[in-house]
């Protein structure tokens, strides 16, 4: 689940899919779908976190992924190809998705 | 500036800096200070396009940059190195940075 902490990932590398969208007005089930996607995402073997953030203007979410394959089973399971499908159809204005592979990373705590 | 449409980028590759965050309590200049930073790294050579979503969990802001030398000039931009410093003092509980390489992408309009 994206629980709202930050993803706790391993040293690089690794891969991130980077999902930016606008909604379409309403929610249509959007909610309750998305919620289930994150969680079952981040259940996916090979999954090592998930960030998601969304305000007035643009949602993003940010999946991390051991390696290609992983992102290629998660994109090939039925439910979330289901969803894909129904996002496309209601839940979305525009998105987009980009795949790239982490090469380095930093972070800070208070 | 990040006006909530989504990045218009070329065809990979190019390089993405994935930053999320948890704030502080209270605004303490973050707001003018976090739009002034997505304006100036939208300005600068090489940047290719900035998303943003703060909800009340995390922050993320994508940048998006056409390579490794332009991730560095504005590393060393004086008035970011100025706002990084603040940020560790005053805004943020806590950050991670991830730098990573686009490798593919594809998009969706309604």
């Amino acid at each position: 689940m994206a629980d709202d902490e930050l993803a706790r990932t391993p040293e690089p590398p690794y891969y991130a899919v980077i999902f930016t969208s606008h909604r379409t007005g309403g929610d249509n089930g959007y909610a309750a779908m998305s919620d289930r996607m994150v969680a079952l995402a981040a259940a996916q073997p090979g999954c090592l976190g998930v960030e998601s953030a969304r305000d007035s203007g643009i949602g993003i979410t940010v999946s991390y992924w051991r390696d290609e394959q992983s992102i290629a089973d998660w994109r090939a399971h039925a439910e979330h190809t289901i969803a894909r499908e129904t996002g496309r159809a209601e839940w979305y204005r525009d998105f987009a998705v980009r795949v790239a592979k982490v090469e380095r990373a930093y972070g800070f705590s208070a």
